[in-house]
């Protein structure tokens, strides 16, 4: 099926990107990496080069298998259904499946949209407003943990759902570091911080960190 | 497994409630309709009562099987996994399932967040004004629809995945419904406005719409 290596259009800050880079590194899959800012020259996502590549102008991207996916959670469901391997990233029984797609869900489409780099740089330009732009991303990322949390509370063993690694934990890691960056406080959320805890010691999990990639700034890569 | 009756906590309007309500048309599942007014009492979906049957005081909620799920497309992936019949919401194919994901996730992420009442009440709020409120509307779901479009253009046939009514077509219909209503110009997105003209005549559909529920205002219901 694979005959050209796959290729992850991506930033290394974008929480989106990341889940896609954990999932790769749990399949096993060796890819070309591609940054693409979404910061310099007022986004590369909006160049001429990329809007043909992607016109819905937005990393991440997946070229794989002659076809090029977007949207991270779809990415994730193709990469778990075409290469199985011990990394079952969504568990057998429908109810849990359901609950990991839950999380995942809430993260994606309940908190990511509201602190995209975009949006909230229309929400400051609108508003005239550092401080209600920090606002905005509170409220929305506050309200999500808390549903996270709550689900949390019955799912939870040492990842999102009971002890193996699921769609759920992919994209919980990303948005707890963006959490940190906006000065969330997290501690109302006692289990989103175990579980993260306990994720960020995965050697996948800490090679496909933001800190660790090729378009990392000097300033932010660890050793 | 099903010994109860599933009940829908839902509202008529609400794009994510309508795709479940398809869901369970297309699947012949009887459920209960519990209405939950996003506007009566400045939201009943804030109410003692339904925060505790879900804390996220959202709709849709949907109780089967003995739990309450939540999230419209993971019940949507929920529903078609424990109870198949003619209707696949998901195409056997990886690519073609991923191409309906797609489409399913740039409406529900990319679009839908953004026309959310809480949220537009929000811009309006902080902006103090009400065209730049149909501006933010107009900009995010312009957006969304130019992505579809393109996605279309490859995939359509009689329906989003060639002809077969997938998760894609449960989402296209009721963001197409929320566009008319937001004064939408569709004139730039031909596929997306012959494949929703295709999906209102199906009777599933049909009974599913915003229009013809036990909550729907007797101004906006048609014979």
């Amino acid at each position: 099926m694979q005959t050209e290596k796959p290729i992850l259009y991506n930033y290394f800050r974008s929480s989106s990107s990341w889940r896609v880079r954990i999932a790769l590194e749990l399949k096993k899959i060796d890819y070309e990496y591609k940054p693409i800012s979404l910061i310099k020259d007022g986004g590369e996502q909006y160049s001429e080069e990329y809007t043909k590549i992607n016109p819905k102008q937005e990393v991440p991207a997946l070229y794989i298998d002659g076809q090029l996916l977007l949207q991270s959670l779809p990415i994730i469901e193709y990469l778990d259904e075409t290469r199985p391997n011990e990394y079952e990233l969504l568990p057998k029984d429908p109810a849990k499946r359901a609950k990991a797609r839950m999380i995942a869900e809430i993260i994606n489409s309940g908190m990511q949209p509201f602190q995209n780099l975009n949006v909230i740089r229309r929400v400051a330009k609108e508003t005239q407003s550092e401080d209600k732009k920090q606002e905005w991303i509170k409220f929305y990322l506050t309200k999500g943990f808390k549903a996270v949390e709550d689900i949390l509370k019955d799912t939870s063993g040492k990842y999102c759902i009971d002890n193996q690694i699921t769609i759920a934990d992919l994209c919980l890691v990303p948005q707890v570091y963006s959490a940190k960056r906006f000065n969330i406080d997290m501690i109302g959320f006692p289990n989103v911080k175990r579980v993260n805890e306990e994720l960020e010691k995965v050697p996948e999990f800490v090679r496909a960190h933001a800190h660790h990639q090729i378009d990392t700034p000097q300033e932010l890569k660890e050793n």
